[in-house]
């Protein structure tokens, strides 16, 4: 049996709760936040605290809060030598208190308050500054049913990096997309089948060789087209910016 | 029963071609092409031919060519006053020749050869120049599947365009992210399930409600890391250019 503490009331460390006490071999002994109130729905069946000088033992802590409060929340806990994490895609390893065994324990996905969550499709990426540690940590992450994988700081920086093109930059395109359909009327809904697609077709493929379109055909008459549509100039500098990078992947243009 | 020609031997032919021998009500009475050679594969099945002047009559003529061939080939045929379409994105429907009951039947997804295709995730947008062939046309998309939608071809212009953002660009930005982690060891198949939960999520929500991340809460610090890891100039003008559109989106700066 591992037991956790969680410390922190946000997306991360609530979704991290629920599928913990669904664990068999896990158990939340405790969670913090520097207010109650977020955490009042959970009192009949967690120990919930607001005071660090009250933090039972535990074999792990998990510092699921913003980046920026990391570092300060590690000083001030009030013990040493315990395995202590945190959840977060940017913040250095080196950031925790070195008072303490510490690692990081960053789920690779996108949280939102409401949506049911599955953590098979949750790959965490441990880090850890004592190597031992990396085995608990990894139990942790196979017992809430994730994928696990060894990442150190700089790989976990560029994952990062690499998650804003592929989740918030794409969410965009799909928002410009609806601008343009709306704009004329046309529904949005009808581009929903092929942007699913698009997402399955690179779990098998490299999006190398997914790419397809008028910008990797260098089919200059579309694209002229394309252009004389767009009436948004932020849309047309867009459009005009990945269609080149697109043709200097495919073609060395 | 609805007997239908096929013109061309693309991936958007072929895959209509399977869809409909396998429909109940939808017979395809012949499959031409300039040349017979990838056609063979099937001429046990169905009646091949590469000579215009031997289609025999039937109900729709699909014209499945690249978009520069559509004009002419409809030009060409021997016949008139019969249903003639394209299954182009931005070929408009008067580029038919006058002398046909002129249409669009376009599947709005992206076809490749070999991936088996679920026509009940492929919207065909419909256009007619006369109303009531409307129906036969919406009667073959039904029999295949699709969704159906009634589409002109200012609509279907912009769709085809939102499509090349969505799907092509979209795609671009996975092949950035791969190019970033691969640049510093990590996985790029970390990032599939948030590729494939990011566009889950735009099904229910509009992609407005779903976005997140650094540019939308305008969080300056990660803005400047993410800056500052990127050592590819064009890959820095995109992050620049799609953080600024977000913010544009979300906070009006």
């Amino acid at each position: 049996m591992i037991t956790v503490t969680i410390l922190g009331a946000g997306n991360v460390a609530t979704h991290l709760y629920k599928a913990f006490t669904k664990a068999n071999n896990v158990t939340v002994s405790q969670w913090y936040n520097r207010s109650l109130k977020p955490l009042n729905h959970y009192k009949n069946e967690v120990d919930i605290t607001d005071d660090l000088n009250h933090l039972k033992e535990a074999d792990v802590y998990i510092l699921a809060v913003s980046d920026d409060a990391v570092a300060e929340l590690s000083e001030k806990l009030p013990f040493e030598n315990k395995i202590v994490v945190h959840t977060s895609g940017s913040v250095n390893v080196h950031d925790l208190d070195k008072k303490h065994n510490r690692g990081v324990f960053y789920p690779l996905q996108s949280f939102s308050k409401t949506a049911q969550l599955d953590f098979a499709n949750v790959p965490i990426c441990i880090e850890t500054v004592n190597k031992p540690d990396y085995h608990i940590l990894k139990a942790l992450a196979l017992a809430i049913g994730s994928p696990v994988k060894k990442v150190n700081s700089d790989q976990r920086q560029v994952l990062h990096l690499a998650a804003v093109f592929v989740n918030n930059f794409t969410n965009q395109l799909y928002r410009i997309g609806h601008e343009i359909t709306e704009s004329e009327g046309a529904e949005f809904d009808l581009l929903k089948p092929l942007i699913l697609e698009t997402a399955k077709k690179i779990q098998d493929l490299s999006p190398y060789k997914a790419q397809t379109g008028p910008a990797k055909r260098n089919d200059k008459k579309t694209l002229k087209k394309h252009l004389s549509i767009l009436n948004n100039q932020d849309h047309k500098a867009i459009y005009n910016l990945l269609t080149k990078s697109i043709q200097k992947t495919h073609n060395g243009r």
